[in-house]
């Protein structure tokens, strides 16, 4: 970074401009095993819209690039200064803009994180159905068009989001969208933006639409002799219109490795973990129906509750799979893979990959939404270890490959980041790579919006 | 158009391109009052992706416009050739691609109509919601962003569509997604083609996403002694978050319209038009719920059935509404208006101007979408009276601003078109403007495509 571009970021953001080697390393990585030396050249920490276009507009004078950061669980390397630049850290922007009970929407600061919005609607009987796992911020869960356990029956960020404020590539500010639930009033900006991934702008306020509470909530889990019968049974749900809420499968590797961590004492076979909403009847109604697709299947000691602690002691597998995997490989790191294809090829696309992570020997585990026909392997690497790399990726370009050619794509909510960069030309063609990148020199002519992420510069 | 461009059309489609007068005069108007002489120089008449691509390439070659007209059921002038040009009609290309009913989706061409998704879905269990009431064409209800009477349960064509074929301004063919129910690979080109009316390429095939047919429908209607109160039920029905399928209003204007047009006794007052999916006991659940919340707004005579013929009776006045108006005034042309408000706006937005659209004595008519807070003024006007046009476009004009005062749109579902240009730039902002406008620069730089329509050129 110039000097000069420092020095007017001190004058204009004092203290809260930091080049502190510890708090730049912190910026510069992600939840992913991918790192970049050296992280970024200086880190500002926003408190406002203004802040955000100042700091753009300081940035953008000497061409130096912008990187957004919110909570900083990005698994695709997007956070990581592969050119260099500014990291401008939104967490603070955390404030809940307004509420609108009435209209079922809310607005928040980019930095407002999902657990932070659904407890400021405590009381309002509404909520706030996106739930990647992380308690990512929303600024974040759109620049990345996350999704989750929910988005089966609630949809994704790009449902879920009627209006952005953003910070364009020139500091300017500009609104994307109204309050209003439906609009033809020209180009989408807001889904233009949710996705781009830090590239386009850096969003600054976000207007979610939220949804009634649900009158009744069941909770359900089904072990199975393996993964064909779970998935098949996951397919079998969809495909008969069941409007199950969430659908997560979780594989072997991930019930041991749960069952160590939280003491538990779960069949060591792949499981099903199921939640309905609706009224009391809707959800009996839905679990009897589910149950009997499972058993169909083969599926074993299927049990279902609607009481809070009960839902929440069958669900333990599936809220503590994340940490269970992180603590379960100390020193190791995990490559997330992130495929999603048509429910109908979820079994040609899981199973042959399943079976080939079990033949490499490397460890790993697998869980997803697979109501969505979305999936991760987790490959645990020793991220010291060449070979481990190879293999993983190895196993992940076979997946993908599998998925493209299924109708799929190569990335269900995590994004494209640094890792993906190669899939995306593969699965979107030159054609439309073209037009994204005609978008992209568009809209940041300097290419200062976190260069080096959904595509090369 | 110059010589040499027609020479190169002829040369390539034979009689499907026509210079016929009352051909090219077809291609040149819409359902709208708007005109603008001359039309059209040339229709050419696509069969296929590679004809429309060939088209594109040769009017490029001369900088010649080309306007993709589907079935013509536009109602904000888009067909119009206001910088003359080529009419692009893609009607023939009419073909069902691919079902997937196991993974609930379709595949069409442009050219296919709604009601023609439908018919190739009977007997599968499966449907296509988006119903903006006109037997629109797929791909110019993704180019306007069309939605209709079943949005408020089911989404607009924003949410229904998963990927799109494209042909751009520079005659390439790319594709913006795949059959995955979800993705975050790269910019979302999907989004970015629905609702860009033309003006960003060619829209050649569509994927669209499909629904379960409900297990029970339920028809309701219910009438009310004046707007505000069948204005403050739809708002409840909402707001108790009701899963109200179809949730439409009558004013009085209309009922008259369809009683004298179908010989109907309705009593002339305005009505709520309601459907419920769900199973039996869920659309009984619905039905009363709404029914309680009428009443308390002195809704009267509310019946509701699920008996296909009987719901087919009740809903007589909301399907005949269309051509009732169109017969009531012999050689007059409707203005429609397009405004969308957060629900808890609704009266506020909707009361004042009806009271003003009667105060002027201008024959008038309104029915809408209230469940989303969108609705549609007719204002019935003589296309050659000065008068009319003034006085239609001036209550128009107070209601989109008090609709974006009230933080709704000037656009719910007709796009934007010739006729909303100035009232966008209210709307969006000029920040937001520069990024569309920046977009179209890029992704047509010669500005061949569909031009005048969202904004000047």
């Amino acid at each position: 970074m110039p000097d000069e571009c420092l020095a007017a970021l001190r004058a204009r953001f004092g203290d809260r401009c930091s080049t502190v080697t510890s708090v730049r390393e912190q910026h510069g990585r992600d939840e992913s095993p991918f790192t970049h030396v050296p992280p970024p050249a200086a880190v500002v920490f926003a408190e406002s819209t203004q802040d955000v276009a100042d700091a753009v507009r300081l940035a953008a004078a000497s061409r130096v690039p912008v990187i957004p950061y919110g909570a900083g669980s990005s698994l695709e390397g997007h956070l990581l200064a592969v050119h260099g630049g500014l990291s401008l850290d939104v967490s603070r922007m955390a404030r809940i803009v307004a509420t609108h009970a009435e209209d079922m929407t809310i607005t928040v600061q980019p930095g407002v994180t999902r657990t932070a919005v659904n407890r400021a609607l405590e009381g309002k009987g509404l909520f706030f159905p996106v739930d990647p796992g992380a308690d990512a911020s929303l600024g974040g869960m759109c620049a990345t068009r996350a999704s989750g356990t929910n988005a089966v029956r609630y949809g994704t960020m790009r449902d879920n989001v009627l209006a952005l404020e953003v910070v364009t590539a020139g500091g300017d500010v500009i609104r994307t969208g109204t309050r209003a639930r439906k609009s033809s009033a020209g180009y989408d900006l807001t889904r233009l933006m949710i996705g781009s991934e830090g590239t386009l702008g850096v969003i600054t306020e976000i207007t979610l639409r939220l949804h009634p509470l649900p009158e009744s909530v069941a909770a359900a889990t089904c072990s199975f002799a393996g993964i064909a019968p779970a998935v098949r049974t996951a397919m079998a749900i969809i495909q008969a219109g069941i409007p199950i809420a969430r659908c997560e499968l979780i594989d072997t590797h991930t019930v041991r490795m749960v069952n160590a961590h939280s003491r538990l004492t779960l069949p060591e076979q792949p499981m099903l973990l199921m939640e309905f909403h609706g009224s009391a009847t809707d959800v009996a109604d839905q679990a009897r129906l589910t149950e009997a697709l499972a058993l169909e299947q083969g599926g074993e000691a299927f049990a279902w509750t609607t009481t809070p602690e009960e839902r929440t002691r069958l669900w333990t597998a599936r809220h503590n799979a994340y940490f269970a995997a992180v603590h379960a490989y100390p020193g190791r790191r995990i490559i997330s893979t992130d495929t999603c294809v048509p429910i109908s090829r979820l079994a040609d696309c899981l199973l042959g990959s399943a079976a080939e992570a079990e033949a490499t020997g490397l460890p790993h585990y697998l869980l997803g939404h697979v109501g969505d026909g979305n999936f991760h392997f987790g490959y645990v690497i020793d991220p010291e270890n060449t070979d481990d790399w190879r293999v993983a990726e190895a196993l992940n370009q076979t997946l993908v490959r599998r998925a493209l050619a299924l109708g799929g794509t190569c990335s269900g909510e995590h994004g494209i980041g640094l890792h993906k960069m190669r899939f995306l030309v593969e699965e979107a063609g030159d054609g439309a790579i073209a037009m994204m990148r005609a978008i992209k020199q568009a809209l940041d002519p300097l290419g200062i919006m976190n260069p080096g992420k959904i595509f090369e510069i």
